[in-house]
């Protein structure tokens, strides 16, 4: 119950050891074809270019950034946690011009604030934010900062790591250019994958490249070949067969349950657990209406020595929450409700042991 | 037995498998230490930063690159098949100043011309060339060209993605400042990781660097942190847990066999390989000196269609050979003996599938 991995269920370990085939073996073709239909319905787009990386969530970041971005390209980066600083530090490497706009931790990143930065300077070619920043357990407000994108004809990068599969992320709607995300947190999957949707402007934007893409690892004009059943599937790199196979269960799994449920289901059990948290006395960080269902930030009780009991938490109960980070680090807990972890008798665990475990 | 993926063991399998735990858990990081020592063991060293990338090889190509390379730094790139090729890309991506000495493919990397390029420009900050290309079967002579980048002040990188645990790899003999391999090869783990060593040397260039590394993912000045017991342990990105179970589980088999008893193994069964396919008309592409044991190249008889029977033994038999790559496809198969897949009863399964096939 930390910030992910979460728990996955029997059947992913059992499609994770399935005999390996070669990565360019027909049937695993086939397999690849469905992973990228699945990604489309959990990302809810018709994206063409959709596909998990085969590398974990910051090189899935680091995909959009080296494709999207040329040398000198101004960029818009909004910072309020962790995952938005590193943002600005992908911005940097590619030798973007970055501007930040910042918001304090555990604050939604203000739509105002990106209108008012993208109207003063016309030449931002992109902006960057974090719907769901896992350092802190807020949801910024997706939709409305992708429309402002689009009105001002800038390409929008979103962060969708922790919300996929665990509140809506709806991309064609929203209008999102260039979305990752990561298969452990609501996906319930091994880790070491990041999948990754891309619109059609976002494309036309790497086409139009006047540089190569600094990553020859990353570059989405090669990776296109090798996931694009149109094209002669040339190699690139060999695939990770065996987390390729979880994946694709993973998200037959979720197909299963609808995405609607999922969304539904985070949201009740987050609200059963704060209903006991309040009652034990932690409070939230993040404002009610911003709050991630998935990813619950509370104050320890000021009594309370969090890291003792964390660590309790985890050798007498083995249930895992995460600690805090940055300035919020001794002081927050980050109790994730994703996926496989999102279940009412975990909850009930959770609060049982808290609540013997908690000094008076 | 095509070029990896090879076939895994069912206790890698089960390792695989194992109820994840978060990745930063102090059961995990035990784990990591141990992978760290047993990595060492597979390379043959005492280097403190080894390691292995979560990503395929090619991300552990680049993360020698895009860590051992400024921008205008003279590289030399020795290019005898396609990993060679793919070395000159990344090398021109970081910006470097790369010279090139080509070798015909299939033929080694010839030390004497690597010596008379370092002799030729005293400039060069690196050399870069593979040790067992695996698109062709050849090995090259690994320990007189890093002899010979020593004595040039050079440092040297070297792919071995095919050698590591299948041929003798022996870094710190040879004097290697940078090797990466994969997970999928010789070690008979799932794709996906890449094990890396770097050797003191090659950590002063690292940090003594005037510029970023330009990949925030590989930059190996953050990833030590992570990977380095002695360091606070902080958080980079999330670890592909269960891949690393199997990883770990994988490096266990190699040292109960015993390197040097897996190199036997590996000779031994390709030298009965090569008895049975000699006698029914296939050709060795390489030089029985340069002979990867764990790669056959061979030209398939000139009356037979090579597609037809290659689909036929993957369809019929459950046997997977490769193709050609480049200017041998359609003309060479790749036959991998590696690791799990280097059994005798595989070589004979293959042999007599192949004789009850074969056309007149």
């Amino acid at each position: 119950m930390g910030p992910g991995p979460s728990d996955m269920e029997e059947s992913v370990y059992k499609a994770l050891s399935q005999p390996i085939i070669g990565h360019l073996d027909p049937e695993f073709v086939k397999l690849m074809d469905e992973i990228k239909e699945n990604l489309r319905y959990a990302f809810q787009t018709k994206n063409s270019l959709t596909f998990p990386v085969s590398a974990p969530g910051s090189a899935g970041m680091e995909s959009c950034f080296v494709n999207l971005l040329e040398p000198n390209d101004e960029v818009l980066i909004c910072i309020n946690g962790v995952f938005g600083m590193r943002m600005l530090e992908n911005a940097e490497r590619v030798k973007a011009k970055p501007t930040v706009i910042e918001f304090p931790w555990g604050k939604p990143v203000d739509p105002k604030k990106v209108e008012a930065a993208l109207k003063k300077n016309k030449k931002f070619k992109a902006l960057a934010f974090v719907h769901a920043e896992t350092s802190t357990g807020v949801q910024s407000d997706a939709k409305e900062i992708c429309r402002i994108a689009q009105e001002h004809d800038v390409l929008s990068i979103m962060d969708c790591v922790t919300s996929l599969g665990g509140t809506p992320v709806l991309i064609d709607e929203w209008g999102v250019d260039a979305a990752y995300s990561g298969t452990q947190k609501c996906l319930s999957c091994v880790p070491g994958l990041s999948p990754v949707t891309f619109s059609d402007r976002a494309i036309q934007k790497i086409k139009s490249r006047k540089t190569k893409v600094q990553s020859w690892f990353l570059d989405l004009n090669l990776v296109m070949d090798y996931w694009d059943s149109k094209a002669k599937r040339s190699y690139h790199h060999t695939a990770p067969v065996n987390s390729l196979y979880a994946l694709h269960h993973a998200l037959t799994l979720l197909k299963g349950e609808g995405l609607e449920n999922s969304w539904q289901r985070h949201q009740e059990n987050h609200e059963y657990l704060r209903d006991g948290l309040v009652d034990i006395g932690f409070e939230y960080l993040v404002e009610e209406n911003y709050r991630l269902p998935q990813l619950n930030a509370v104050f320890v009780p000021g009594n309370q020595d969090e890291a003792e009991l964390r660590s309790r938490l985890l050798n007498d109960y083995n249930i895992e929450v995460g600690g805090g980070l940055g300035d919020f680090a001794g002081k927050i807990w980050r109790i994730g409700l994703m996926g496989g972890s999102c279940k009412k008798a975990k909850v009930d665990q959770l609060l049982v042991a808290l609540r013997s475990n908690l000094k008076k």
